[in-house]
C-alpha cells in the first residue's frame, strides 16, 4: 500500500506554546509521535511534513500524485484564504482529508468557511490531536467507503 | 461508564434508497449494527434513536443530562434551521459531536452552515457510515483531549 | 394508476376564517370536496392529509414511495423554512407539484423564496383554490410532458 | 366575453430546438395550437403574439385594457430584468398570470426572482406547454376566486 | 373574562439547571407559580402550557380564536425559525405578547431578529421570570390603550 | 432609595398629535401625571426630562451615575443611530430600560434595530404609554432578577 | 438658442388613466400643452418625444449632441435598469435633467436607485406634472450655476 | 398665506469657501437674498433658518405645524443619518421638499440614500443655489398637483 | 468555412466622440475596416451589424444558428442587464466570443460584471479597436482548442 | 507658527470612571495635561475642547480654518455615525488626526468603520493616552512628510 | 525592443495531467514551445517563469521595471487572492495582460472577481493554450492602441 | 531590555520608485535610516527585515517570542488577506503594532479592512515614514499606558 502524506500548515510549529485554552498543550512533535505510532499499528508508511508557506503546500500536494494512498492535510490559516491549495488538491485527485486542532465553527466568522473542504472528501474538527488520528483512519478507511 | 447517545435525524430512516450517489447504498440498520459491533469491542453502551420530529429530538436530548458520557448526532436537514436544537444540546452541557454522512462543505451552499456545530465539541463529515464511527471513537477520547 | 398524495401544511385546518383578504372565504373541507370531485371525474384515486407538524409530513412524503403516483403539497410556513421537507421530496423521487392558494411573489419577502420549489416539478400560486385543482390537473399532465 | 391575450416573450421562437434538456422538444406553433384548441373547447377567443422587443411587450400590454378579459405571459428572460413590462402589467389592471415552461425555482439564482409575478395574479411554471394550458384554464378560473 | 393562554417554547422545561448565567436560576414551576399568583390577584384566570414541538404550538394558538382574551408566549428558539407559529398568531387575532427572559438583545446575532414579534402587540425581554409578569400585565392592560 | 431616571428622546413633545394611528391619542404630559402617579403608589421618586438633542441625552446619562438607581428610556429616533447614547449608558452602569410607545418590530426595518437595548437591562415595546408604566415596574423589580 | 429635447419613457402614453393614487389625473397631452406654454413664454423650442423602446431612446440620445441645449429626460422604468440610456447621456454630453412624477424615494426599493441620475445634472422628482416644468426651467437655469 | 420654512443644515454656513468644485462659488447670503427676492415677487414671505445641531433642526420642523404653508429643506449631511429629522417631518405634515445643492447620485455611496426624502412630497438636487430656488416654487405649485 | 458575425451593441456608434479617455479616438468604421481586413487575409467572411436595440440583437443571434461559424459580440451596456441575450446565445449553441473596448474590470462595479460571459467561449477586454481583431483570430482558433 | 486643536468627543468627560478594562484609568483632565506639556516642550499652542454635542463639534471645525495648523480630533462615538463633522473636516481643509483610546479595531464591528478617517491625513489608535501624544507629534511632522 | 516577460502561476506546472475537462490535454512546455515560435517570428525576445509561491512572482514583478517592455501574466489561483500581486503590477507600471486557460466567468463564483485585473491593461480568457498567444499578439499591439 | 523588531511586507522594496502620489518619494533605506536614528537616541536595539514571502513573515513572527520587547510591522498587501500573519502575531505574544504609509481608510474599500489590527495594540496609518518613528514611539511607550 502507498503511504500516506500529512501536512501540516502554518504556525503549527508553535504548537503546545500558542493559545493553549484552543489548541491545548500538545506539540507537533507529540502529534507526530502519536500520528506514526498509530500507522504503525496499522501497517501504513506516513510522510510528514510542515510548512508555513502556501506555495510549498502546493507543491508538496503536487508531487502527491501517484505517490501516496491519501493526504490527511491541517491547512491551518490557509484553510480560509488559499485558493492555490484548493488547486493543488482538485488537480491531483489523491483523496484528501482537511482535520483541524479547534472546532472551526465555534470561532471567528472569517475560521467557519473553508475553501478546502469542498474538494476534500471529508472534514475533521474539534479533537484536538486526536482530529489527527481520526483523520488517519478516515483515510484508511475511504477504500470501505464504497463512493 | 455512561452510555452514549446516537440520534438520527430526520429522513435518515430512508437512507440506502435516497440518493445514492451522495449517501452511499448503506441504510440505517447497517450502520446501527456496525456502531453496536464497534462499541461492544470498545465496552460501552449505545442508545439509538432516530426521529423525524424536531420537538422529539430536542427532548431526547434534553433528557440526556446526566444519563449519558455523550451524544453523537447527526442532525440531517435541521443541522442548518434549528436552533431548538442547538439550545438542547448547549443546555444540557453533554458532550456532543455533529456527524455527516455526506461533505456538507461540497453541497449547496444552505448545507455548509451547520447551526448546531457552534455548541459541539467537533465536527465529522463525509465519510459515509465511517463518519459515525469515527464519532463514537471522538466521543470515546474526548476524555484524553485534556480540554 | 396509483393514487394521488394531497398534503396541507400549517394553519391551513384554520382556512376560511383566516386572513380573508390574503386567503379567501373558502374552507378546507370545500377544497377537499372540490379536489375528489376533480379527481373522481378524472378517474384519480386521491389521499388527503393536513398537517401542522414538519415532521408528520417529512414521513407522509417518505411513505409515498412506490404507493403515489404524484405529490399535491401546499407547505405553507414550511415552504420558507423546511429543508427537511424538501429532504424528504428529494428523496422519495415522486413528482411533487408545490400549490399556494396565495401569490407568494406579491407577500412579504421572506414569503417569496420556497425551499422546496427546487425539487418540485413546478409551483403553482396565487389562485386561491383553484391552485389546488390546477396541481392536480398538472399531476395528470406529467407523463405528457415528455421529461 | 372578452379574448385572452398570450404573450411569449424573447427566445420563445427558438423553442424545440434551444436546450432540449430544459425546455422540451416542443416548438411554439405546437403549443399556440395546443391553447387554440383548448380555447375552442372552452368557447373563448385568444390573441397570440411572440417578441422579442421589450417596448413590443410594453405596447401590447399598454393596448390590452379593455380589450382582454385576462393576459397569459410567459415573459422569459425579461421576467427577471424588465421593470418596464412590470409597470406595464400593473397600470393596464387586466388580471395576468405568468407562466413559464422549465421550474424557474430549480435553475440559476438570477432566474428565481420575477419582477413582474408580484403584480400578477399568479405564476405557474415547470410544466413545460402545460404550464400554457394551466395558464390559460386559471384565467378563466379567476372569476371563480371570488377575490 | 376570558383566560389568557400562556405558552412556554422548546427547553423551557429545563429552566433552572441550564445557563444559569443568562437564564438565572428560577426553574418552570415557580415562573408558573408566580404568574397564577399574579392572576389570582387580578382576577383572571391563565391557561399555561410548555411545548417543544413547533406543530403542537401551532395548534394550541390555533385552537385560541374565541376562548382566550390574551396570549403571552416565550417561543425561545422558535422566535427566530417558525413562520408557521408567525401565521397562527397573525391567523387567529387574539392579541398576543411575546417575551423573553434573556435580553434577545444582546446575544448572538441570529437571536436579535424575531420572525414572531411583527404580528404580536409588543415584546418585552430581559427580565427573567418578571418578563412573564409584565407580559401578563400588558395583557390586561391591552384594552385600555385605546389601539 | 434612589430616585429613577426618565428620559422622552425627540420628537416626543409632539405626542398626541404626532400620527395617532401608530402612536395613539394620549400626550407626553398625560405619561408623565401617569407615571408619577405609579411611583408615588411605589413609594419612588421620578426625574423626567425630554430632549430632541443626542448630546444634551448623552449628558443627562453620564450624570446618573450614582444619583440614580435606573433609567427609563425612550430614545425614539436615537435608538437606531446613536452611538453616542449606548456608550454613555454602557459608561454610567445604571441600569437601564429602553421602552417604545410602538412595536418597532412591526414597522420600518431600520426601526427593528436598536443600537442601545444591547448594553440595557431589557426592553419593552408596543404598549402605548403602557410600555412607560411596565418599563417603571421592571426597574423596581430588578432587585428581584438576582442577576 | 438650441432647443430643448424631452423625453418620456415606456408606458407613460397611459399617463392619466394609470394607477391615479401614484401619478395623478393628468394626462401626457396635457404635460406637453403646459411644457409647450412654459417653453413658449422663456423663448425656448421643446422637441418632445415618447417611446416604450430602450433602443429608440439610446438613439434619440444619441442624435441629440450639438443639436440641443439640453434633455429633460423621465426614464420611468428604465431609469432603474438601463445602463444603454445611461451611456448615451454620458457619450453626448449634452445636460440632462432626470425628472419622475412620483417620489421615487418614497416607493419600492428598486425604484429608488437611478442608474441614470449620476450622469445627469440633476434630478427632481415627486411633484407631478410640475416635475417637468421644474425641469424645463432647471435646464434653462443650468448657464446661471456657473459649473 | 402661510410662510414657507427654509431650513439649511449643517455646514451651510461655511458655503463659498467649502469645496467649490462641488458646490460652487455662491455663499449662504447670496442664496438667502435670492431666496427672499423670488419669494417676494411671488407674493409669499419665508422664514429662514441655518443649523448645525440635529436637535434644533428637529425643533423647527415640530413648531412648524399650522404655522407654515411648506418646508424646503437642505438636510446636508443628516439627509443620510438622521431619522430624527424624518420623524419630525412625519409629525408635522407640513409638506416638505428636499433640496440639494450637488447631485447627490453622483457622488459617494452613503450620499445617495436619502432617510428624509421617503417622508418628503419631493427631492430637488444637482442645480447648485437653483436648487433652492425650484424648491420655493415646488412649494408654492403643490397645490395645484392635485394630490 | 461559414462566415463569421460580429454584433456591435448600443452606443457603439457615437465611437470616436464619445468618451475619447476610455474608448480612444478610432471610430467604428475604421474597426470595422481593419476587422475586414484581417478577415480577409485569414479567407473568412464577416457579417457586421450594429443595433442599439436588444430585441434586434436577439433576433440576429437567434437566427445565426447553422449559418455562422462563430459570434464575436461586444454587447457594450446590454453585457451587464441582458439576460435575454445571454439566453439567445445560449440557445443558438454558436461559439460566442465576448470583446470590450475597455478593460470593464477597472471600471465601476456595475461594468464588472458580465452576464453574457458565462455562456460564451471566452472574453476579451481592455485592448480597444485591438480586442475586435483578437476575437476574430480566437474565433478561428476556436477549432484548434480541442475543446 | 498657528496653535493645534485638540476636541474630545461624547463621553469622554467620563473618563476614567468609565470601562476601565477598556479606556483605562487615566482621566480627560491628565490626558489635557500630558497634550500641554509636551506642547510646551514643543513650542506650540494648544486650544482643546471637549463637547457631546455633534452640532458644537462641526461648529468648532468649520471655525478652524485659518486659525489652527491642525486639528487632533478624538471623535468618539460620532467616528461612526457622523457625515456631518466629515463634512466640516474635509470643508475646513486643515489637517486633521483621528486619535482613539482604543484599538477600534478590535471591538464590534459598527466601531470597525470610521466615516471620518477617509477625510483625515491619518489615524491613530490602541495606546491609550499616548494616542493624543502621537497625534501631537504627527500633527507637527505633517509639514516633514513633503505631500 | 525589450522582451516581454511571462508568468505563470501556481498549479500550471501540472497541466495536461490535471481536470482535462477544464484546462484541456496541453502541458506546460507546449505551451511555452508555441509561445516561443510565435514570439521569433515577430521578433521579440521573452523571458518565461513558472512559480508557486506568491512573494516569487510578487518579486519578478517588482525587478521588470525597465527591463521588460510588457508582462503576460496567468496568475491562477492568486488571480482571486493576491493584493499583493496587484500592487507589484500597479508599482512597476509596465504594460500587463492578464490571460487565463478557462473561461473564469463561467466557473465558481470566486473564480469570476480578479483583484489584478483593475492594474493591468486588459484581460483574455477561455481560449486554452490560445489565451496565452493572443495574450502576447495584445502585448505587441499596445503600442497600436494609442492610448 | 529587549530590541525591537521592524518587519517590512511585500513591494516596500520598491519604494521611492512606486506610486510617488500615494507613497511619497522616500526609499526604504532612508526609513531604516531614521529608524536606526531614533532607536539609538532612545537607547533601543532594532532588528530590521523585508520580505515579499507570506511564510517568511509568519516564520519571523514565530520566532519573535522572548527574544524582542516588541514588533512594528507593515503587512501592506497582506494586511487584507493573510490570516496567518495575523494567527503568528496571535501566538507569540509579543506586543505588535501596525503601521502603513498611506492613510488605508482613504484607499480602496478593501484596503480599509485589516486582518491584522484586531491582534495588535493598535494602528498607525497616513503619515507616510512618520508612520514608522511613531510606531517605535508607541512600542516604547507602551510600558506606560498601564493595560
Amino acid at each position: 500500500m502507498k503511504p500516506i502524506l500529512v501536512i501540516h500548515g502554518p504556525n503549527l510549529q508553535l504548537l503546545g506554546t500558542r493559545q493553549v485554552s484552543i489548541y491545548g498543550r500538545v506539540n507537533l512533535a507529540t502529534i507526530n509521535r502519536r500520528l506514526r505510532a498509530l500507522a504503525s499499528s496499522l501497517g501504513v508508511r506516513l510522510t510528514i511534513l510542515q510548512s508555513n508557506h502556501e506555495g510549498e503546500m502546493v507543491e508538496a500536494i503536487g508531487r502527491a500524485k501517484g505517490r501516496y494512498a491519501a493526504i490527511v492535510i491541517n491547512p491551518a490559516a490557509y484553510t480560509h484564504t488559499s485558493i492555490a491549495i484548493r488547486d493543488a488538491v482538485e488537480a491531483v485527485r489523491v483523496p484528501t482529508i482537511e482535520v483541524h486542532l479547534s472546532n472551526i465553527h465555534a470561532r471567528e466568522a472569517f475560521r467557519q468557511q473553508s475553501l478546502i473542504a469542498p474538494v476534500c472528501r471529508g472534514q475533521i474538527c474539534g479533537f484536538g490531536a486526536e482530529s489527527y488520528l481520526l483523520g488517519l483512519q478516515a483515510a484508511l478507511g475511504l477504500g470501505r467507503m464504497g463512493r
